[in-house]
């Protein structure tokens, strides 16, 4: 009899047989309630997504959040957010939360790291301190938070910065991670969740996702990518992993994908699940998402207009604001204008991700990715780019 | 046949005949509606009370906050917020809101002033711009902004940086000044306050609220203390004032003050009203007002502290987070802090007037302030401690 898992999934609209696009519309129940999927998670680093509270989060329409393990660890420790009840406790969050890792951030922010098979020793960026991950480690680590969802512990390689024999070793071990990974799980409320891995290269990523996908994880992630790849070499990648999962049941999570245009294309190839600080760390700076592109309140030329960000926008900022008060506030680095500008652009997000969810279920996805109509010049700033998920190991 | 004036003014629970206390409770009515005293105004420096929304400030308790027609007039400018629809408008601020003259930042914060009977050239704190206010330029200012309260222009000194006859010139010159701002108010939906300055010179302050007093402004404002004078030095100037005013049915605003101990001192000697950065910018700096002095969120033994910064408060901080949590989002430098830790102190300091008004109108205003028992020893750090008023120059 086999044992009832945390957390599930349940594809609710399969992706048509005509073949016109692998879009599927899915829910996750999780002990802290359901995520409607294609779902965009956004991210809290340190326990916060910069600027909001939960109420905020609610408001905005977030239905599940990714904290950062290697954070956590350092800063303010995970036993001392174990010993205060746990994440969901801690940062006062009801629903569900997912935590990476720590894998790309040991990778990418860390300081003096050595990777062995054994694990990764690197140096905090907070205080130069050395500190030593493996999977058990990692694995406990995510325990002691008790996110809904965990997930193995793995190796990042960077795209472009790496040759088919490094991108080969680090995809081998994070085979091996994976596995070990599995074994340290005990937590019975969490589910656990694989990454794939293989870079920019068809045979690696192929042998990965046959790997993760091998072994009994509740659901996949697709690592290594939504950095400096090209929206063709992403979407290549991606084909590779999920022609080869096929029919697998389980969630698919792009792991820092956050364009809203490049999610769609994603979700037309069959993603389940996305994270990103980009919608976030963007509008901290001031760009504002708008149906046709961006806009940038830092220009003075919005000092004088009292039209909301977004007619008929429902967020904090766009029903009461205008665009002049918000610039105004940038202008003097009011902190009101960090929460205000998240709290649309993560409107605008989820916002996004709900429409791609209605689209599917009502059979009308293809066209209606058609009518979001890509750019036709890939180079035009008014259309939001990725390079999220490097950003994001900055911390969110 | 008089007038009626746009904002008035009811003592409802007069001082007690038995001379125990000068405090009393009253009711202002303005065109955004009531406002009950004695009252605190949160300082909206930049048309936004630092870290907090309107939907914040309503939560907290705010009744009517300040906001700066210095910072105003050089960014965005008074002329902008006027085709904006106003400052209510322009910060979605409904309730009601008074804006200083600009005297004290001018003499205060901006560079190479020099003021002579015309007016006050000055140079911007922000570019080094030359500017000249004039009674006449501010209240321009004041009516284009429109607050329901305006304030006349003034010159105020600093207590212990000035000679009697530096004082004597300032106070005659704010007298003149005042009889100017007077005759060139002429919006007839806002009132317009006069100010009492003399500084710590008791003849000069008696002699500056029998001019300020003559005159028929809407309310009294109490100028050049909550500096760096000590409680008995501005007890004694207070005392000349208010028992010069006697039965005057205007209301009596003490501005800059913000410690709540020394606001409660001040009701007692019959003030009605008070503005300061205070408790908002301790906040900032992790500093959190508990009935039993304070505690400051930056010390690492809170870490651990899984109880809320105040039982029972019913503020967004106390209500839903740790003290471990707070400690941790100031130390991971997170904007979120800044807000929870401005509601807190906001919402402990309007709690802190409303008991005082309901003690007055119980007729247990004495029992309560010894109750409220001040701290013996003055320099102890547990007690919030003024200085705000200067603080206040630099921007809320």
């Amino acid at each position: 009899m086999a044992t009832k898992r945390p957390v599930t999934f349940q594809v609710t609209e399969a992706a048509p047989s005509d073949g016109s696009t692998r879009a599927r519309a899915g829910r996750l129940e999780t002990p802290h309630g359901a995520v409607e999927t294609p779902a965009f998670m956004p991210v809290g680093t340190n326990a916060t997504v910069k600027a909001l509270d939960p109420d905020d989060l609610v408001e905005v329409g977030a239905q599940m959040i990714l904290a950062n393990t290697y954070h956590l660890y350092l800063r303010p420790g995970h036993e001392r957010i174990a010993r205060l009840g746990g994440l969901h406790a801690f940062m006062a969050w009801p629903r569900p939360i997912l935590t990476d890792s720590g894998g790309f951030q040991v990778v990418s922010l860390a300081g003096l790291r050595e990777i062995d098979d054994g694990g990764a020793t690197f140096r905090s960026h907070l205080d130069g301190s050395t500190h030593r991950f493996t999977p058990e480690l990692s694995i406990a680590v995510q325990e002691a938070l008790g996110p809904d969802v965990a997930v193995a512990f793995d190796q990042p390689v960077p795209p472009h910065a790496s040759s088919w024999s490094e991108v080969a070793v680090a995809t081998a071990r994070t085979s091996r991670w994976a596995e070990r990974s599995l074994a340290a799980h005990a937590r019975p409320d969490q589910a656990l969740f694989g990454i794939i891995q293989g870079g920019l290269e068809p045979d690696l990523r192929a042998a990965s996702t046959q790997a993760i996908a091998a072994l009994p994880f509740d659901g996949l992630c697709i690592g290594g990518l939504a950095g400096d790849e090209t929206a063709a070499q992403r979407a290549a990648a991606l084909e590779v992993v999920v022609r080869l999962l096929a029919d697998d049941p389980r969630p698919r999570y792009l792991m820092g994908l956050g364009s809203p245009l490049d999610m769609l294309e994603a979700i037309h190839q069959g993603v389940d699940l996305f994270d990103s600080v980009l919608p976030a760390r963007v509008a901290r700076n001031g760009t504002l998402w708008v149906p046709d592109g961006h806009l940038n309140l830092r220009n003075a030329r919005f000092l004088d207009d009292g039209a909301p960000v977004q007619e008929d926008c429902p967020c904090r900022l766009c029903r009461q604001f205008s665009r002049a008060y918000l610039s105004h506030l940038f202008r003097a680095e009011e902190l009101l204008a960090y929460r205000l500008a998240t709290c649309h652009n993560l409107t605008f997000t989820l916002d996004f991700m709900a429409r791609a969810r209605r689209a599917i279920r009502a059979g009308t996805f293809p066209a209606y990715r058609r009518s979001m109509a890509p750019d036709p010049n890939p180079d035009d700033p008014s259309r939001p780019r990725p390079s999220d998920r490097q950003a994001g190991a900055k911390g969110g």
